[in-house]
C-alpha cells in the first residue's frame, strides 16, 4: 500500500501532504481539493457527506489504497460515509490521530484547542479530550485562515490576532492546532509563549494525520508522485495551492 | 410608498439598514439575511438567481413596495433575475447608486476600489467607473471582512491590515469601500490617511445605497418598523446582527 488519497474542502490539507511527503518521499498522494464547495462549514450534514461519497469514490478509482481526511468539518459529520464509499480501503479523519496522540501520552494540562467556528462549535475535539480526563479550554479563532490564506504569516496583523486569541483562551500546558492551515503559524505561536516565558506543547491536527499516514503504510520503492485536483480551478486557488505546498505546484486538473 | 425590502447573503446589509433608519425613522425596513447560503462568492451565478427569486417573492409577500439589493455578489449577477421577482416593485442593487454618485459630481482621481476577491474579480466598479472617464485603481482585501465580523473595530490586527492594503493600492484621490461591511472601519481607514497628510474622500457602497433610497421613498406618518429575517439562526449570526445594526436585536425569524 503505497498510495494515499488526501482530501480537503479547500486547500489546506496540501500542507498535511507535504507534511507527510518530509517524511515518506516513497508514498504516491492523490489530493483532491472541492474548491468548488468551500466552506463545508456552512454547509448541511446531507450536503457534505454527499460531496465526500464522490470525492472518495472518485480517489478509489483513481487508485487510492487509502483515504485520509484532512478536512476537521467533513471528519466530524462524514466519517461514516467515507468508510462506505472507500469500499474495504482504510480510511483516517482529522480526528482520531489526534486522539491517539492524547491517549498514548499524557500531555501537560489544561488542553488549549483553537480552530474555526465550526470545529469549536461540533466540541469534537473538547468532548473527546474530556472522555480521556483533560481539563480543555476551547477557543474559535475565525480570523486566522484568511490571514494565513492573505499569506499573511509574518505580519504584524497576524501577530496581533494570535496575541489577542491566545491571551483570551488563556494559560495552557499544551495547545492542539485543530485547523489544517494552523502549522504555517507555528512559529508565531512558539513566539508568543516563548515570549511570556510560558512553556507549552504544541501539537497539530495536520502534523498529527501525516504523522499517521507515514506510520501506517508499507514502504515502497522509488519516489512517490503528487497529483492534484481542485473541483473549481479559480486562480486564486492555485496560487494558494503553492502557499500550502511550498513549491510551485501544476498542472492542477479541474473535475466537476 | 415607505415599506423598503432590504436583502443581503448575510447580516452586513444591516449596516445599510441601520443607514436608511437614522436618515429615514419613517421607512419601515423588512430584512432578509441570506445566511444558509453565504457567502454567495462561493456560489455559481444560476445558484445566486434563484436564492435571489425566492428572497424578492418572500419580501414582496410581506409587504415590501421596494427592493434593495445589499449584496455586492447578487447586484452583480442577479439583477435582472429580482427585477422580474418584483413584479412591478423598483428594485435598486448595489452598484447603481455608486454609479450616480460619480456621474452627478467629479471625485478626485485616481479612484481607489477595494471590496472582496468576487467582487474585485468581477470587475463590475472598475470598468464602470473606466466608462465614464475615471482612473481607477482595484484591490482584493479579503482579510478585512473577517477581522469586522470577529467585532476587531479597533483592534491593531485590523489597523495593520488597513496600512498594508492602502500602502499596496497606493496613492488615490477617493477611495470608493464596495463591500457592506466596510463602514465600519471607515473611522480606522480615514486615520490612515490623515497620519500621512493625504486628502482622501471616502464613499461606501452601503451608505451610498441608504442616501438614494431616503432619495426616492415617498415621507410616511409615523415611525417604521424593522422586521428581520435568516434563513439559518445559528446564534453567532445573532450577535453579528447586534454588531451591523449597532444595536440588540431580536427576535429573528428563521424561515427555510
Amino acid at each position: 500500500m503505497s498510495v494515499v488519497g488526501i482530501f480537503d474542502s479547500g486547500l489546506g490539507g496540501l500542507l498535511t501532504a507535504r507534511l507527510l511527503r518530509e517524511r515518506r518521499p516513497d508514498i504516491t498522494i492523490l489530493y483532491y481539493g472541492d474548491t468548488a464547495h468551500l466552506p463545508y462549514g456552512d454547509k448541511s450534514p446531507a450536503q457534505i457527506r454527499s460531496y465526500v461519497r464522490g470525492i472518495v469514490g472518485f480517489l478509489r478509482e483513481e487508485g487510492a489504497e487509502m483515504i485520509a481526511i484532512a478536512c476537521n468539518t467533513a471528519s466530524a459529520v462524514a466519517y461514516d460515509t467515507a468508510c462506505e464509499a472507500a469500499k474495504g480501503a482504510p480510511v483516517l479523519s482529522a480526528i482520531q490521530p489526534a486522539l491517539s496522540a492524547f491517549e498514548r501520552r499524557r500531555y501537560p494540562e489544561p488542553v488549549g484547542v483553537i480552530g474555526t467556528y465550526t470545529t469549536i462549535r461540533s466540541g469534537i475535539y473538547g468532548k473527546a479530550l474530556q472522555s480521556i480526563d483533560y481539563v480543555v479550554r476551547e477557543l474559535a479563532t475565525p480570523v486566522l485562515v484568511p490571514l494565513i490564506e492573505e499569506g499573511w504569516i509574518d505580519h504584524p496583523a497576524t501577530e496581533a490576532a494570535i496575541d489577542t486569541y491566545l491571551t483570551q483562551l488563556g494559560e495552557v500546558g499544551t495547545l492542539l492546532l485543530a485547523c489544517t492551515h494552523y502549522p504555517l503559524i507555528e512559529a508565531s505561536i512558539a513566539r508568543f509563549y516563548a515570549k511570556r516565558g510560558q512553556k507549552v506543547s504544541l501539537l497539530s491536527t495536520a502534523a498529527l494525520l501525516a504523522e499517521e499516514i507515514a506510520r501506517i503504510v508499507l514502504p515502497a520503492e522509488g519516489e512517490g508522485t503528487l497529483s492534484f485536483w481542485v473541483s473549481d480551478d479559480n486562480p486564486r486557488f492555485l496560487e494558494l495551492a503553492q502557499h500550502f505546498w511550498g513549491a510551485p505546484i501544476s498542472p492542477a486538473l479541474a473535475v466537476r
